[in-house]
């Protein structure tokens, strides 16, 4: 078996605000070699703690919308007032490398990397519930509590979309969660119809 | 979430004769609980170190030939001059009370649970090489040369089958199998179409 022809995986994990996308992601790529996270692009400010280019590219609508206007975002998406998009090449590039590929986007980019990438492999995280995660916004106390309600609100109309996802994954803990999300990636590598074309004679 | 409305998984293992498959079913059994393997009845002859009961439940052709006869079994085949089949009742209930039925069956008895069971886990199993698998089986001592080559003849045809399989798995090792099986199990136990039911208020 030739392991170097495997291509790596696009991995896109999405989930409300407050379920702790960002410890589960820290966890896995501590974790995990050959993966990479793709730093997404936005316009919203930055929070307390975070920093460009490591949790987000942080850049002006202006900048954004050029971006846009070139075709350089796999997918992007107006949430709660600001942007956030995915670069295409780099992306490219590290699947071509075998280098698995997190993105960590919404719903609606979800769906549209669906469209594009239908081999892409959608995760949705979701809290233990949904009084967790109301307890989980208000903990963090970087937002307004009319934020806070619009986030759960928000929560709340994007579980509708958790069939579109291949996978579900519940965030009890966080080394449950990384782990659930290892197995899954593991798995994939194992799909009949990508390992077969690494198979010498058949 | 309510993990206890969880129904099992039905798992089908095929794989060339002398890949290994015994071996990483012992592996899997020993590092997973929740997990019951399903024994075959077959009409073929036990080989040296096989118990009936535990590698198979070995019965003449009048008493496989009555079970067909009465419904009893999930599938059934022939091969290599003998019948092989899985009886139907017990896996039913094991299932139903939240256990992963493991079955090692070969690609004809496959293709019947997948039709029957479209929602059955499909893994085939090869070794590394060609020329490996062919090194175990003669150092098996068990079984004359034209029953050799007669085995590999029927791995050959076999392998044309993988691509009907949900995951390919390498037996390099026994320990990396099973790795990759219990990576693939909990994968499937992530799926969003299977856990969104465990989630109240969705």
């Amino acid at each position: 078996m030739n392991r170097s022809r495997r291509k790596g995986e696009l991995i896109v994990l999405s989930g409300p605000s407050g379920v702790g996308k960002s410890t589960v992601i820290s966890e896995l790529m501590g974790s995990r070699g050959n993966l990479y996270f793709s730093v997404s692009f936005t316009t919203r400010a930055p929070r307390v703690g975070e920093a460009d280019g490591v949790n987000y590219n942080f850049v002006d609508r202006a900048e954004f919308e050029r971006m846009i206007a070139a075709g350089e975002l796999l997918e992007y998406a107006e949430y709660v007032g600001n942007y956030y998009g995915t670069s295409l090449k780099l992306i490219q590039d590290k699947i071509e490398e075998g280098i698995d590929v997190l993105l960590d986007i919404e719903v609606q980019g979800a769906a549209k990397v669906r469209a594009r990438c239908p081999e892409a492999v959608l995760i949705f995280i979701i809290p233990p519930s949904f009084e967790e995660l109301s307890r989980r916004l208000h903990s963090r106390a970087t937002d307004p509590e009319d934020v806070i309600q619009g986030r759960l609100q928000k929560a709340h109309d994007e579980y509708r979309e958790i069939v579109t996802y291949d996978y579900l994954v519940v965030n009890d803990t966080v080394s449950n969660a990384a782990a659930e999300i290892v197995s899954i990636l593991t798995a994939e590598s194992c799909r009949a119809k990508k390992r077969i074309n690494m198979i010498e004679g058949i």
